[in-house]
């Protein structure tokens, strides 16, 4: 069990997100927390444009942050909560990276890949997988993408 | 049609392989090529261990140097060229960048998200697929792998 409940860390994340958008980038965010602690280690928002990279994904640079402070590439002892549903890529780093639990917003039917198109947790070449929720504060993640693009089209 | 052919740009991603080798990662080596004049405008090999980041596999290095130089986050005039077939994490990336043709030596049956596993390409998520070519200097990129993990073994 977390110290705080998953709901207040996922508040955080989309905090994150929130700062995303403002920088114009798909809004995003990710936190990593120590559960026994309930200390955040890392926090972090797509910054794909910003860096030119598109593997700048909030989960990956969350992780990338996490694993130099701790200076290991495994953090088995600590949780990620993201605000939209892990895309292949992630889904892979998360797992190369042994979160212990993932918890994760609103689905994303056209590009995630736990609930969705790869389900890489499901293939045998998955070789970690870890506890996962879906759906906490899903509709505040869901409108705000849903939010940003319907600009972006505009 | 690249300017030199498949063999001679596999050979400097095995180059790359064996430089990650001496410095005890795993033997894997990225080459990304620019079809159109043979320049080749980045490579890379895993860091996993010296960075501390289990996102550093070698097409990531590569991609995130070739979007570097190029300011963009997508490079879809370039070839990439690894030693093992990409896993899911690596395939998500590739995608992403919009590369141009994938081409990779040895097949990943443990690992990888191409022909094994995932087969991301093939998948509704994925939103860019390339002219993949499977199999150059296969055998070569095998035999330093299993020797690396034979050595690690014994």
């Amino acid at each position: 069990m977390s110290v705080k409940n998953d709901h207040t860390y996922m508040a955080l994340a989309l905090e994150e997100a929130r700062s995303a958008e403002i920088r114009d980038e798909v809004p995003i965010g990710a936190i990593i927390v120590d559960p026994a602690t309930g200390d955040i280690i890392a926090r972090a928002s797509n910054r794909t444009i910003e860096h030119s990279d598109p593997t700048a994904h909030a989960e990956i640079l969350a992780i990338r942050e996490a694993c130099a402070q701790t200076n290991s590439q495994r953090i088995p002892n600590y949780d990620l909560y993201v605000t939209l549903e892990p895309c292949t890529m992630c889904a892979g780093a998360i797992s190369f990276a042994r979160i212990n639990r993932l918890i994760y917003a609103a689905p994303d039917p056209k590009g995630g890949a736990i609930d969705n198109g790869a389900k890489f947790f499901d293939q045998p070449t998955c070789h970690h997988k870890m506890e996962i929720v879906a759906g906490i504060e899903a509709e505040t993640a869901s409108t705000m993408l849903k939010n940003y693009f319907k600009k972006k089209r505009s």
